[in-house]
């Protein structure tokens, strides 16, 4: 007790002077990887000379940075390391010693063997800000600057909270998702247009217009007990201009510096590229995304030590189920290398999802875990966004059928699954908070919006759904973030319609919001999905046919995309694989059936038919 | 003498019961592989006791086939075998002995090492029916069908020939091409259509309308002369519904047979889908192409060994320097693997170009020599057709610049170029007699018609020219084939307009004509194109730029493609690996410099810049 007075004596002293501010702000004992770095900022801090209290941890190396203000410490947990509490002395100074605790805690159980986000889950994607707001009246912290919006400025805060998005767990796990992933949820202290949250001015604080780290913790945990996880959407690539590292930069190249401002040109395939200019290579991942986001330099080892401690800072400290990692290949390649294989080591079975950007498979194949690449690369992030599938399904569905268009673009883009070392992990999405909506794309288009649906649940992938597709929400067919992401009716007080009670919304929607919450309930506790086998069909006449298949398993789901307009005639025949002996068939969504006589379906609509068939 | 006499009087004999038909014709001492198959054709052949008499040759095995009147003779050539006559006896009969004699050849020096095509080549393809006449009065067998058409009619044969053909070579060669393509001369004795060469009755002999296996050994010589080598167009997939094989098969398995008339359904990717019903497999290889093109079966032995010494029979009799393999991917695929393993293991400099259309990398890859496939597959064709940059070309210059779209397309496409094991094999076209012209895709820009033929002949590519683009032909810009494959003028006697001499051009096919004789001269004698490397930068401000170069060459080639209508400026300091130290700059082709001022290149005009960059 003493000893604890003392280090509070100290504290008080200290804070007087600048209070060291340490990051990662706590650690726990028992990680697979001993070896902790902090980064200690204050003023002048870089000067002094740190010394370490603490049984089993050991002070391995001090690095000095050109910032006078920030200081590296290398520790090491030793198996001796018990939870508790740490005291750094940083003497030398000009003024009194400053002394600052550190945390050790001890880890949750089952943290390092936590189960991922995986092929037995459908992931619902919102974004905080548009949500739902659960807490109008927030007292906002005065370093704060954007403070409030106009609802009716697509680019203000509307005000979403993680109060509202605690009270919509319900709506969410009662519509049949296992996972939700939430756009950034991290302080983005810029002046305007801040709620995106892709531009961090602080990596380990819930930005205070959602709520606090402990509303955070709160809503991961009661997400849980409705039997959904929590994705991350984690940056590692750039930060906001606003973050406190561009008014004092712990070393020069701590973010990617240029002799005048320059731009990333988006040119992703120059690192995969025979033929690329090694100066495209360095100019799409170290040029800036905007001059907003400073581009963060991860081959400073610093840099990439602070973004993976952080990443896994979140995993720990929240009760994660994975991340969702942006603008995945715009970071340093062998960065991204270490630092899935650290997230992995850590967590074997977590999950990780890479956002690249690209309609090539050969391109999403090259960042996924197991991918034995032309050039040696290996990451060990298992899981990437299917942008290539997610573009041949739009235009499987908008385009007239012929040798290279319409569902031979869907027949041809899942034959591409060769190219994955694990398809079954990669995230099928149907539209996300960058893509323009759904129902527009498909020029508002109940029935083929149906038949996306239907595939991207049945085929052999994760899928993830844009909040508000399951209300048919609209918006111009050329990219228009702010309309895109348009506020969830029912998520503020006093809107007229309101999609969590049903109140209000018009018979398209309600129909549609029934057939999300029908068609995800069912893949919920169908096992044909999530670890069936898969077999498709060349497609013909207007039909696209899909099975998914067990051996030991007499059901058979069979998927139906029908284009026709006139009622159509499927022999089974044409699928003798899947069809032997097959004499029952059901709806598996709960509609009517289709009838089966001698042998064919006859198809009374276009649209998607899920369908089970048994002996 | 006395043998030949006894010979003689056999075949005497024997011709006024049935001459036996054997194939392949003739063969040679000395190929890499000893064995050869012989396939006797004749009434009751198969009830007979066959006898080799012959130096050197044993008859190894004799294999009786269900058709009675065919029979299989395997004979080992061993090292004592010497050119000139075998005799076949074939006794037991209810008639005389049959005695067929068989001629084993010398071959031509250096034939084994022969150079095949390659990048340091450009192919003319031309269709000989519609390309030059060169001999009008041809008096044909009694047994063609098909006699003489209307030119009027585009379905109907036009009367070009290997004698309009050979006379054009000073034209083709002078046009800097080194290599021709004839769509397939061989025997099509359908009763109408027949014109295209794609469905043959006889594998062994030239069409007679096109002249005879002399003229086509002619030709070839003569072309050689002119520094032109001759690809063969071969179809290993299909025969004409006219072949005698379909009056009496050898064995029913000779051709795919299905319960009813089955047309495959082009899925080639279900070859490579990991979800691909083994039905869908079957149809699409073993369906036929057309009800009048029967589809060989080439898991059965007899058919592939056929197949394949027709192949190397041609490539040997006629001194190819390649093979164009019509419909590559829907013969058998294992089949595939040993025919193209034979061919270059008797050949190993030789070059054969599979046709597979797909605009998928990855697909058109997995044929390729070289390729580790996720199967196992392994292919020896070093060449295949690049679908996929082909259609990325075309787009690039259609298609407005965007995230996914012109420019990046090229770019992506070339990107790609990581999937193939050599991508300077592939043969990049920019049309061919099944797709619709060029100048009519492009929308008659003579513009963008230079960007599409500079890329095509600087790229790291062996280039395929179309005949007839040179003088801007049109068509429907969708599939036309007869108006597609239009006759040459000046190929005929009394056409007004000549290709050829240049009489009656307009103006703007005078200048293309000239700009691709200019193009592919220059390319003939630049080595930066045939070895160099290359360096490709992202495109950006509507110009693409590639750059080919060498170790130890200080010229460097450049190639712009500039979209901009307005003059554009290029800053040399974009491209710095390429541009260090370069101060002069030349039009390759002739044409005015660009200037070159403060490292800034002026584009006045949209269009092709291919430019040497020096010091």
């Amino acid at each position: 007790m003493k000893n604890l007075a003392a280090v509070t004596l100290g504290l008080l002293g200290a804070a007087a002077l600048a209070q060291p501010r340490i990051e990662p702000p706590h650690w726990w004992v028992g990680m697979a990887q001993p070896q902790l770095q902090l980064l200690v900022e204050a003023p002048g801090i870089g000067a002094r000379q740190p010394r370490l209290q603490g049984s089993g941890v050991r002070l391995k190396a001090v690095h000095r940075l050109p910032s006078p203000d920030h200081l590296v410490l290398d520790l090491e947990l030793g198996a001796q390391a018990r939870p508790g509490w740490l005291e750094l002395h940083f003497e030398g100074g000009a003024s009194a010693p400053l002394v600052q605790r550190y945390e050790l805690r001890a880890r949750a159980a089952g943290s390092a063997q936590r189960q991922g986000f995986g092929p037995r889950d459908a992931i619902y994607l919102l974004v905080p800000d548009r949500f739902a707001q659960g807490q109008p009246d927030k007292t906002l912290p005065a370093h704060i600057a954007e403070r409030s919006g106009q609802r009716s400025n697509p680019g203000d805060r509307h005000g979403g909270d993680l109060a509202g998005m605690r009270q919509a767990l319900p709506y969410i796990a009662g519509l049949g998702f296992t996972q939700v992933w939430p756009t950034p949820l991290v302080e983005n202290n810029g002046a305007a247009y801040s709620y995106h949250g892709y531009a961090a001015s602080d990596f380990y604080a819930i930005d205070p217009r959602f709520g606090s780290n402990a509303d955070y913790r709160d809503f991961v945990a009661e997400a849980r007990r409705h039997g959904v996880g929590v994705i991350q959407d984690i940056v590692l690539n750039h930060i906001g201009a606003s973050h406190r590292w561009m008014q004092k930069l712990p070393s020069p190249d701590w973010v990617n510096q240029w002799p005048q401002y320059t731009e990333t040109h988006h040119a992703r395939m120059s690192l995969l590229d025979p033929y690329a200019a090694p100066s495209d290579q360095a100019r799409f991942a170290s040029g800036w995304f905007t001059q907003n986001m400073p581009d963060l330099n991860q081959r400073n080892p610093f840099v990439a030590t602070y973004l993976t401690q952080m990443s896994i800072w979140w995993v720990e400290e929240m009760g994660l189920s994975g991340i969702r990692t942006d603008t995945y290949s715009y970071s340093d390649r062998d960065f991204l290398a270490r630092w899935s294989a650290r997230l992995m080591a850590e967590y074997p079975k977590l999950n990780i999802v890479g956002e690249e950007w690209s309609p090539h498979p050969a391109v999403v194949a090259y960042w996924q875990r197991g991918k034995k690449n032309h050039d040696g690369y290996r990451s060990s992030t298992p899981s990437m966004m299917d942008f290539p599938l997610h573009g041949a399904l739009l235009a499987s569905l908008t385009e007239a059928d012929g040798h290279d268009s319409g569902f031979t673009k869907l027949y041809e883009a899942l034959a591409h699954d060769f190219v994955y070392p694990a398809p079954e992990q990669l995230v099928l999405f149907e539209g996300n908070h960058d893509t323009p909506r759904l129902y527009s794309l498909l020029k508002e288009d109940a029935v083929a919006m149906r038949m996306a649906l239907s595939f991207m649940a049945a085929t052999r992938r994760i899928p993830q759904f844009f909040y508000g597709d399951e209300i048919l929400f609209t918006s111009p067919a050329q990219r228009d973030d702010g309309r895109v992401r348009a506020p969830m009716p029912g998520g503020w007080a006093g809107d007229a319609v309101n999609a969590f009670t049903g109140q209000g919304l018009s018979e398209p929607q309600r129909e549609m919001q029934d057939f999300v919450r029908k068609l995800f309930t069912w893949r919920k506790a169908e096992p044909l999905v999530h670890v069936g086998k898969l077999m498709q069909y060349a497609p013909e006449h207007g039909h696209y046919v899909l099975f998914r298949y067990q051996p030991g398993d007499k059901r058979r789901l069979m998927l139906v995309l029908n284009k026709n307009r006139e009622p159509s005639q499927l022999a089974l025949r044409r699928f003798p694989e899947m069809t032997a002996g097959v004499r029952q068939v059901r709806d598996l969504l709960g509609g009517p059936t289709p009838a089966l006589q001698d042998g064919v379906l006859s198809l009374p609509a276009r649209g998607a038919y899920l369908l089970e068939l048994s002996e």
